[in-house]
């Protein structure tokens, strides 16, 4: 049997080349919907909006973690949905600790001094030392607690039960949040939206961290109190954050973020997708799936993931 | 018998601290020259001088790395002199590779799309698959190395015979310098300055480095060819470079390189000397003098290092 692919991307022409390159037996790339598509690869929202004229939809891959836009119950869920993982820990670690090190090395201000011509050779921070608090340890938490080691950072854990990253110093669970957050001098929030994460970042937590403290979301933006954060670095009862995403996104025009002092924002763009990452998850797959055997990174259309 | 410290830094109420917490032996710590001080930890001009009214001196501990005020042979030079060692490694890890994750990471862009209110979500790049090439594998080159395996780099290595550490994938001596430096994503000098080291990063290395390479300079102002470079990077034929160190320090306020485009400075700020990791040298270094033995880190007056 020939299957028949239709990839719904913005990067479409790179994952075409890359599906070719592995030259997958039985497979034939369409460049528009077809009834007889029964493979799409793509963006979820691509997907969803071609769902109607794909009847013959066995399996999508979406190319991003995130799938919320077919988890929609008015959606159709009668075809096999998997989702990229895997992939993003290093890119989130890289993110991480590229604002990190921004943060101590004084990058911005750096900037600054050369526009103004003015030679400042004041000392500057480092990570060694410091101590990084995570909300999260899944396989991103672990490879973001696995780089903080190796910058000779103290790592705490903030999870509901497992204890699995070894490069993590000291767990806490339930009830222990504010001992977890007690004195760290970085949070970082890599927790998925669930009813127990929303705004888990709120007046309370924020209000047990140091003044020095650097707070950085790359989970949801549903963990962050908003008004809660806007207030502590108004205040300076934080030295700054960084947010990758947000209650709304594209974070709307009129939204304070934009203009908070101390306040870093990036465009859900901490973990990329990026088509050789992905194009690998999708071939390994495809093999699964003309073998017939269980794919890789299902998700549950009831649990969300 | 007992000795006299003398501190010179602008940061000696620090030190002060740090070595009076060590609870050193037959030691008393000055606030101002006298004829009986034999020991002084300090900053090699603060060092300088002083000389003249430091007659008993018999040990400098230097709180730099650079000691070339007191290489002057019109000085004095009847003390041993030593100088601070490593410890300067994973701080200029932490330098090139923050400015490397703000190069991929586009993070100064980011800056300037939050100033502008643009939601810009285009991918960024990463660090993982790319050539770092490090001019000089001593120490801190190691270091690098090191963490650029960390974050998944090719790392090629140039020095003049050795082949020390094993996180680089393939070294290059003598006249391999073209081969070393061609393709490279990023060209790092850690050099020290020697008469071999002096514009090594010319023209013609500059003319071998693709269009998207970056180069930085932790060693030394004089490897760099200051007009070739600016060259370079006025006519885009590398995508950047980041300064740390140059021929004239502080860098003469007319000097170009304030305004170049794609070029970052700073300030000879690479590695500080943090006042916790040098009062470990000097601490170290005291038990070794008190019980006559060799101190660490001698600096020879004719070599210079």
């Amino acid at each position: 049997m020939t299957h028949k692919l239709l990839i719904l991307s913005e990067l479409a022409d790179q994952y075409r080349t890359l599906v070719e390159e592995a030259q997958l037996p039985d497979l034939v790339i369409e460049s528009a919907p077809t009834p007889e598509i029964d493979i799409v690869l793509g963006e979820p929202s691509r997907i969803k909006a071609a769902l109607a004229s794909l009847p013959a939809l066995s399996w999508s891959q979406s190319i991003w973690a995130g799938v919320e836009p077919l988890l929609d119950p008015a959606s159709r869920r009668n075809y096999i949905l998997t989702n990229a993982r895997g992939v993003f820990g290093r890119l989130m670690s890289e993110y991480i600790l590229g604002y990190l090190l921004a943060h101590e090395r004084k990058i911005f201000q750096r900037l600054e001094d050369q526009k103004n011509k003015r030679w400042d050779d004041s000392d500057t921070g480092t990570l060694r030392g410091k101590t990084i608090g995570l909300l999260g340890v899944g396989s991103i938490g672990a490879d973001v607690a696995r780089a903080a080691k190796f910058f000779g950072m103290n790592v705490r854990g903030y999870t509901w039960s497992s204890e699995t990253s070894a490069d993590v110093d000291k767990y806490f669970h339930g009830s222990d949040l504010l001992e977890f957050a007690h004195g760290l001098d970085y949070l970082v929030n890599i927790l998925p939206n669930t009813k127990d994460t929303r705004k888990i970042i709120n007046a309370e937590l924020l209000n047990v961290l140091p003044p020095h403290a650097l707070v950085i979301n790359v989970g949801r933006g549903s963990a962050v109190d908003e008004s809660a954060l806007l207030e502590a670095l108004n205040q300076n009862k934080i030295a700054g954050a960084v947010l990758d995403v947000f209650e709304k996104e594209p974070l709307p025009k009129d939204h304070p973020f934009w203009t908070t002092p101390n306040l870093l924002i990036t465009f859900h763009t901490s973990a990329p997708s990026l088509p050789e990452d992905i194009a690998k998850i999708f071939i390994e797959n495809y093999k699964l799936f003309i073998e017939g055997k269980p794919l890789k990174y299902q998700v549950d259309f009831e649990k969300g993931y």
